[in-house]
């Protein structure tokens, strides 16, 4: 297999982009990365993107985004795995250069869920549950991870307040993200007070919605010079579960998760404890707890332990959702992985301005489809 | 890149399934597949599906169906572009293999089109389209075709009859595979008597609906005794073009089908002279005259000639729809390219009984997204 490396990168604010469709949006962040990394020709063009058909009345993104881009006739299709969609086309992208079929891709995450009609939102984002046996019982999809939390709650004795830390984390690095939703700092009092949506997840356990794209240019890394710094990709894996969590053989383990990052760590010939900073999904504070543990940053049922002790902040132990996270930057659902992968390259090229991570090496980065029933686990390297 | 052969197929037959669900079909053909292959674990699944989101209300088809066949934890994600989206995932299987990343990788299509409340199937086939510059106008994805095919008989002066024999092929074929939806001989007084759809495509110019799956299992072909006849994977290529009809070059050319096919003959160092049978995308007959324009089978505009003096025959210069095509065997979207394929791999193992097509070599699958707007092209080739 060739060596891969990400030589361009480009995002949307999250936001309500009302004024901007689906592939207004995506060509946005598309044609940024390509100015970047100065091509103007790829070979492939990898979507992520999960709910274009139901929110968007929009198939074959592939050939939609291909063409506004300028790539008309460029071999593109959409791969979808649910929330983790934007780093599934990463991975995507990722194998096509690294078999030597494809010297340069472009992967690009969008998703657009502002402007449909009526409950269409809620549904599509239910799609990423069990329909036969979750969805058809009534359950949403908070309502699943509510389910988890609730247990969880109770088996390891954490209070809702031991989660605000993750919150208030993410809502304190967005405020330096210009393409963050919420660049607005998030006290403990306002986090307390926050309505609840699903008890015991409250409006601050649970990230927003939003329109948004990210994207990056991946080619082999043979092409660039050895002397120069690069970015490449250390490991690329992913891993599924049930999508059922009844079905699961412990429902408060992410065992995908696990299984994605241990591979990730293994292709990269490293462990957990060289990580210097992690893109976590912490769609709810929940599964930011699941990740830092599945991931070997805590122990089983102490991953609030790490937010109470500034273990996530920029300068602690593992830095986590260094650019806002699910939880302030935004999650557009079939984006988000891109965004994570996009700031990961940020951080490793010294570019993150107020929140960079000093001497970043290694970056992992973890997207969850459904509720752990995908999962997608990269780490990116700088070189040089 | 590591050459790829496919050791496994399977397929359930396309029908009305009213008692079987998306996971049931899927799981039915990829199991055979895997059986026949004579493998219980595979490395990645990639599906291939257009519709599940808005017709099943279920994503993650990745997930949902590796668990429900044995391979719970496995790397697994969907692959859409339209109805071209079996191919397409049978195209990121080859790579995945061809990279060197993945040892056996179970690629399967499925769809799921007739248990659906309301109109959602005519609005899902309409995400084939462009939903802002095309849908938007109220035009469906029959309608688009109509057009074309309207456009094309003025060019070109052929009249309805003229399209007759490539669905009384089909039908020919289709008698004599058990996998058939429609298992029954079309009269030319039946072509002419069929009531219209939307002119000029009448009932039998236009391929059925239907539920279904096909799989198969790739994997290295070196992992294979040098010495036994193989199936291997001679040339992979997709390529796109603009979804609207309208902002085309020429809209009576399917450029995407020109270039993919053209790449794949490149690929497997042979021209279209070397093909021995053509499992093409007749959706609607236009299609199918369009395809045999494209990939070098007729001069452009003379399509129909094949069908009149029955070179597409089992016995003719190039047999086509040789297991009954989309218009008789079924044409449940996302898995209609893994069909085509999974009956390329049939005749070139000399397994297609009465449709049996003498000392197959090469086989040409191309599957059509859109009307035109994402290709993916495939060559078969039996080695030994």
């Amino acid at each position: 297999m060739r060596e891969v490396a990400v030589i361009g990168i480009g995002q949307t604010k999250v936001d309500e982009h009302w004024d901007k469709s689906l592939r207004e949006l995506a060509g946005e962040a598309a044609l940024a990365a390509m100015v970047e990394a100065q091509v103007d020709h790829v070979d492939s063009v990898y979507v992520g993107n999960m709910m274009s058909g139901t929110a968007n009345q929009q198939a074959q993104l592939g050939s939609l985004i291909a063409d506004w881009i300028g790539q008309r006739y460029t071999d593109a299709v959409k791969v979808e795995s649910a929330c983790s969609s934007g780093s599934a086309a990463f991975r995507m992208g990722y194998l096509a250069v690294a078999s030597g079929e494809v010297d340069a891709a472009l992967v690009v995450g969008v998703e657009k869920m502002t402007d449909s009609p009526g409950n269409e939102i809620t549904a599509a984002l239910a799609t990423a549950a069990d329909a036969d046996w979750e969805v058809d019982q009534g359950v949403s999809f908070v309502g699943l991870n509510a389910l988890i939390m609730q247990r969880y709650m109770y088996e390891y004795g954490w209070k809702g307040i031991d989660f605000a830390g993750f919150s208030i984390n993410a809502h304190a690095n967005a405020v330096h993200n210009p393409f963050a939703r919420f660049r607005t700092k998030l006290t403990e009092e306002r986090f307390i007070n926050s309505p609840m949506i699903c008890d015991p997840i409250n409006l601050m356990d649970a990230s927003p919605i939003g329109d948004g794209a990210a994207a990056a240019v991946l080619v082999a890394a043979s092409r660039l010079s050895k002397s120069s710094p690069k970015i490449i990709v250390a490991g690329s894996s992913g891993a599924t579960d049930t999508i059922s969590i009844h079905d699961r053989k412990a429902p408060l383990w992410l065992y995908a998760a696990e299984k994605s990052a241990k591979e990730a760590y293994q292709q990269a010939g490293i462990s957990h404890e060289d990580i210097d900073l992690f893109e976590y999904h912490d769609a709810f504070t929940i599964m930011a707890a699941l990740s830092l543990e599945a991931c070997g940053f805590a122990a089983p049922g102490m991953g609030p332990s790490l937010a109470k002790d500034g273990a996530i902040k920029l300068d602690g132990e593992i830095p986590v959702a260094t650019r806002g996270g699910l939880k302030a930057r935004g999650h557009p659902v079939g984006a988000t992985g891109m965004y994570q992968l996009v700031e990961l390259v940020q951080q490793l090229r010294g570019q993150a301005g107020e929140t960079q991570v000093k001497n970043a090496t290694f970056g992992l980065a973890q997207n969850i489809g459904g509720s752990g029933s995908n999962i997608v686990t990269h780490i990116l390297k700088r070189e040089n």
